[in-house]
């Protein structure tokens, strides 16, 4: 069931994070769901090194406006994502920030995560692309996990697979155990800006 | 060197025909190329059997209209997505449908070509989409040869690579070996049908 419809997810982080991977996945996880799904890169030359989004809308009908205008969600892996993307989030929207943003950049109404240490700690940071798709999961209930788990068996190769599948469960996990006293956006679009 | 400014590309056919990979590996050369490249996906809760679609807007500015609404190449690989999307094309525009669509339907103005029996003689159907990507690169020039390629090594296991590096290459020699009197679309969107 999604939380609202159409539902849009935007993440954002840097050429090379598998931002791209994660939105696929969230997308096909999505289809299994019965839902319609658009999902949408957008490439710059400048990608590999600057800010890339990938964005996923998903609803139980028709999607009349593929482009994801206010996310629902919205994850920042770096600093120079949250500093592009960060600040447009729907009214109650959730917006997930890596931890490590926090040491360059003051970051308010946001859910502080350790992504990218959770990935390391798992053995590889290239998995902070799977920890973050089980916190944007856990914390929007947007497509199941089982079929998340199904796409990730049918896209990721199989020697990562295991390594892959941890992270996402990491991800979960980062959610529940982190400081609830977050709330999402109460004030509508723009707000923490 | 953009045939047009911006340059929208469908590519369609049915789910499990690694339509998306194609418009990815498209998308990720012509960010390669220097430009800016919007790639989308639609998925319904049908795509694994009915017409599913992957697209590509290539430009040298920043792109205002992520949606392809009238494509200047099209691509259409099962009957499906040939009643689907098949009718609508720019003037000028460049149809490509594959020969096995002929069998069942009347394809007037367009390019034939025999893209699945390429690749099955290649050794495997599932290397169609490089075939087709070849065709496509070919036809329009719209992104460097040399670019695809390279994102191929990036996105393609190693145990597919040589295939797939094949497939692309017979896709462009399908285009120079074929009857060159196909004229791409004179008469503007909507033609042939």
């Amino acid at each position: 069931m999604l939380p609202k419809d159409p539902f849009n997810i935007r993440l954002s982080g840097r050429g090379g994070q598998g931002i791209l991977l994660a939105g696929i996945i969230l997308a096909e996880a999505g289809m299994k769901d019965g839902l319609n799904v658009v999902q949408t890169q957008s490439y710059g030359p400048q990608a590999r090194l600057g800010a890339s989004k990938s964005e996923v809308v998903l609803s139980g009908s028709e999607i009349a406006f593929p482009e994801v205008d206010i996310p629902d969600v919205l994850l920042c892996l770096t600093i120079d994502s949250y500093v592009k993307y960060g600040g447009t989030l729907s009214k109650d929207g959730i917006r997930i920030v890596e931890k490590m943003v926090t040491i360059e950049e003051e970051v308010e109404d946001a859910m502080i995560l350790p992504v990218i240490e959770t990935a390391r700690a798992l053995g590889d940071e290239i998995a902070a692309n799977m920890v973050a798709l089980g916190s944007v999961i856990a914390l929007s209930g947007a497509v199941s996990k089982e079929h998340v788990m199904r796409t990730m068996e049918e896209r990721i190769k199989p020697d990562y697979l295991e390594l892959n599948k941890r992270a996402f469960q990491k991800g979960i996990q980062l959610v529940s155990q982190s400081d609830m006293s977050y709330q999402a956006n109460p004030d509508g679009a723009k707000s923490g800006f």
